[in-house]
C-alpha cells in the first residue's frame, strides 16, 4: 500500500511538460493532466486541480518555465519570465508560497541573465531552479515531519483538517508528514480527518492518501470535531497553513478557526505545520491576509447534485484566520516555534 | 411567498391515509407519499422521509391509527393499538417525542376502551387523538415562538443548526418559530443556517423553508460557524432538540455541541427551543441518552456520488449532547427556563 502511495505524486516534471494529478477527481479517478503552457497551469491552480500551498508553488514555478520556453532572444526570455510570473500570481490570492516561488524564479532568471548565459543555458538553468524548488520541498517536509513526530506518542489520537499531505506538496506533506514518518517507525497514530466542506479535501485527499499508506484514519464530518474531542479521543490537532503572519496568526482552510477554538476549550494542543516559505513577516497580522470568497455553487451543488434551494444567499469564504493565541506551536523545517510568536518568528529568520 | 410556505405541511391527515412530505427530496422536489399502513410509517421514520421530533411523534400517532384500523373486535383493536405502538417505537431510538406520542395514543386507547365505546367509536376517538396531537403541536410552537421572540431584537443575526422548523413540526417549528413570528410583525432577523452535514437538513430544509417565507437567510457550511461568530455577525444561536435530560443536557443533531462551545467562546447566548414533550425528567443526564450511529454511506456517498475512498473507516453519530453549562436558556411553550436547570425544569412540570 505504501508503495502505491509513494508512487502517487501531485506534480511530475517530464522534461518537456508538467504532468499534474487532477485532485478534483480523487479518490475515484487517478488522472494526470499534461500541462504545456502557463495558461494551462494558471487554469489548474485557479480551478483547484492542484492545491496545497507548496504544490501550487511548485506548479507555478514550472508554469514560468513553460511560459518562457518559446522566447527567441535572451531579452525576450527575461521579459517573458516576468510576464508569466506576474500572470501566474493572479491565479489564487491567498497562498503566499505561490508568490514566494514566482519571486524566486524571477530572481533566478535575473541572476542567470547577469551571468551572461546563452538562451539555451538560461532556459536550462531556470528549469533546474524549478526542479530544485520541488526537491527542496520534499526535504523540508521530511524535517517538519521529524520535528512534529517528537510531539506525538504511540497510540495518540490526532485530528487534522483539510489536506496538508503528500498530495499538497512534493512529498510527505506538512501536517501529515509526522504520520508517514510514524508509520515508517512502526508507531500507531490514530488520525481523525475532518471531511472539510465545501470541497471535501479531507474526505477525498487526506483520508485517501493516509488509507493508501496503511495509516489508521477515521473520516468524520467537520461538525463532529467537538464531539470526538469531548469523548477524549483527540490528544492533538495538527493542520497546515496557507500563510502565517508576523504575529503568528494563521490563515488556513475554512473551518480551521472553529477547530482551534474547540481544541482550546478541550485543553488539546493545536499545532500548525509549515515550511518557512509560508511565513510572511511582511504581513503584520491575520487581519491583513486577504480571504478569498468562492462561488456559492461549491456549497449548493458541490456534489454534482443541487442540495440547497435555488437562489439562496450563501457565504463561502475559502479560508479563515486563527489568531495566534489559539496556536500551541508552529512546526517548521528549522524547528518548533512557540509564543511569543512575533519575537520567535523574527528570530527564526535572523538565524 | 409566505402563502406558499404556509401551504407546505410535513404531515397531512386526509381521513383515510397520511400524506407525508418526503423531506429527503427537498428542496428540488415536493412529493407527498400516501402512507396507508403502520409499516409505511415505520419505514418513513427510519429512513428520514419525516424528521424532526414533533413531526415524528405526529406521524407515529397516525401510524397507530392506520395499524389498528382493520381490527374486527374491540379486544382485537386494543391489542393491535399496543402492538403497533410498540413496533413504531423501534423506528428511531433517540427522539423522545416518538415515545411520548405513542404512550399518549396507548393511554387514550385504554381510556376509550374503559368507557365502553363501540369498535367504530374507538377507532374514531383514536383518530381524533392523533389529530389533537397535531393541532396542539401547532399551538405549542406558536407559544414557543412568542417566548423566543422576546429575546430577539430587530436586525439581529441568529445562527441555527439542522432544521427545527415548520417541516419538523405541525407548523412554525420550534427554533424557527420566532423567525416566522418576527416576519409577521415586520421585524428583520438575519438568519444564518448551518448546512448540517451529513444529511444537509440546514441546506435542504431550513434554508428552503425560510427562503419560501421571505426571511433573510444565509447558508453556510458547518465549519464556518466559528468564523461568522468571530466577525460579530451572530448575536444569538437557537436550535431545537431531540431530548432534554432532567439536568438540562440537550441531545440534538450532530454538530450542535460544537456550535454551543463556539458560542460560549464568543460570548453569544445559546438557546434551545422545544415543547415540554421533549423534556424527559426520567433521563437524569445527557450521558444516559442513547446516541444513534448511522451508516458510513451518509458521509462517503451522501450526494449520490462517492466522495471518499472505498473502505475508509467512518464515525457517524447522528446526535451529540450539549452539557447544560453551555445552554443559556431552554424556551418552552410555558416560558423560558434558565439555570439551575435541574431545579427549574422540575418546577415546570410541578406547576
Amino acid at each position: 500500500m505504501t508503495e502505491n502511495y509513494a508512487g502517487l505524486q501531485s506534480v511530475i516534471w517530464t522534461g518537456d511538460k508538467l504532468d499534474l494529478l487532477d485532485q478534483r477527481l480523487l479518490p475515484e479517478e487517478i488522472v494526470y493532466l499534461p500541462l504545456t503552457t502557463s495558461e494551462d497551469v494558471w487554469e489548474a491552480i485557479r480551478h483547484l486541480k492542484v492545491r496545497g500551498a507548496p504544490a501550487i508553488g511548485i506548479a507555478a514555478a514550472y508554469g514560468v518555465v513553460l511560459g518562457s520556453r518559446d522566447a527567441v532572444t535572451a531579452e525576450d526570455w527575461i521579459a517573458s519570465v516576468k510576464k508569466h510570473a506576474q500572470y501566474l500570481a493572479t491565479s489564487r490570492p491567498t497562498a503566499v508560497n505561490l508568490f514566494w516561488a514566482l519571486d524566486r524564479m524571477k530572481a533566478a532568471a535575473d541572476r542567470f541573465a547577469n551571468e551572461g548565459f546563452s538562451l539555451h543555458q538560461l532556459k536550462e538553468a531556470l528549469t533546474k531552479e524549478a526542479i530544485a524548488i520541488q526537491s527542496e520541498d520534499e526535504e523540508t517536509n521530511r524535517l517538519i515531519g521529524e520535528h512534529a513526530l517528537g510531539l506525538f506518542k504511540d497510540d495518540m489520537g490526532v485530528l487534522t483538517h483539510c489536506n496538508a499531505g503528500g498530495l499538497a506538496t512534493a512529498k510527505y506533506g506538512t501536517a501529515l508528514a509526522p504520520f508517514y514518518l510514524a508509520k515508517e517507525q512502526g508507531m500507531n497514530i490514530r488520525v481523525f480527518a475532518d471531511e472539510t466542506r465545501p470541497v471535501l479535501q479531507g474526505a477525498r485527499l487526506t483520508a485517501f492518501e493516509l488509507q493508501q499508506a496503511g495509516i489508521d484514519v477515521t473520516l468524520i464530518c467537520d461538525n463532529m470535531a467537538g464531539m470526538v474531542m469531548s469523548k477524549g479521543w483527540i490528544d492533538a490537532v495538527i493542520v497546515g497553513t496557507d500563510r502565517v503572519a508576523a504575529n503568528g496568526d494563521v490563515a488556513n482552510k475554512i473551518g480551521t478557526y472553529s477547530v482551534a477554538v474547540l481544541a482550546k476549550a478541550h485543553g488539546i494542543p493545536f499545532y500548525v505545520a509549515c515550511p518557512l516559505s509560508t511565513i510572511d513577516l511582511s504581513t503584520p497580522t491575520g487581519a491583513e491576509i486577504p480571504i478569498e470568497e468562492r462561488n456559492a455553487e461549491e456549497i449548493t451543488e458541490g456534489f454534482g447534485k443541487r442540495t440547497a434551494p435555488q437562489g439562496v444567499k450563501v457565504y463561502n469564504p475559502a479560508f479563515d484566520v486563527t489568531p495566534h493565541e489559539y496556536v500551541t506551536a508552529i512546526i517548521t523545517e528549522k524547528g518548533i516555534i512557540t509564543a511569543p510568536f512575533e519575537e520567535n518568528l523574527r528570530k527564526l529568520f535572523q538565524d
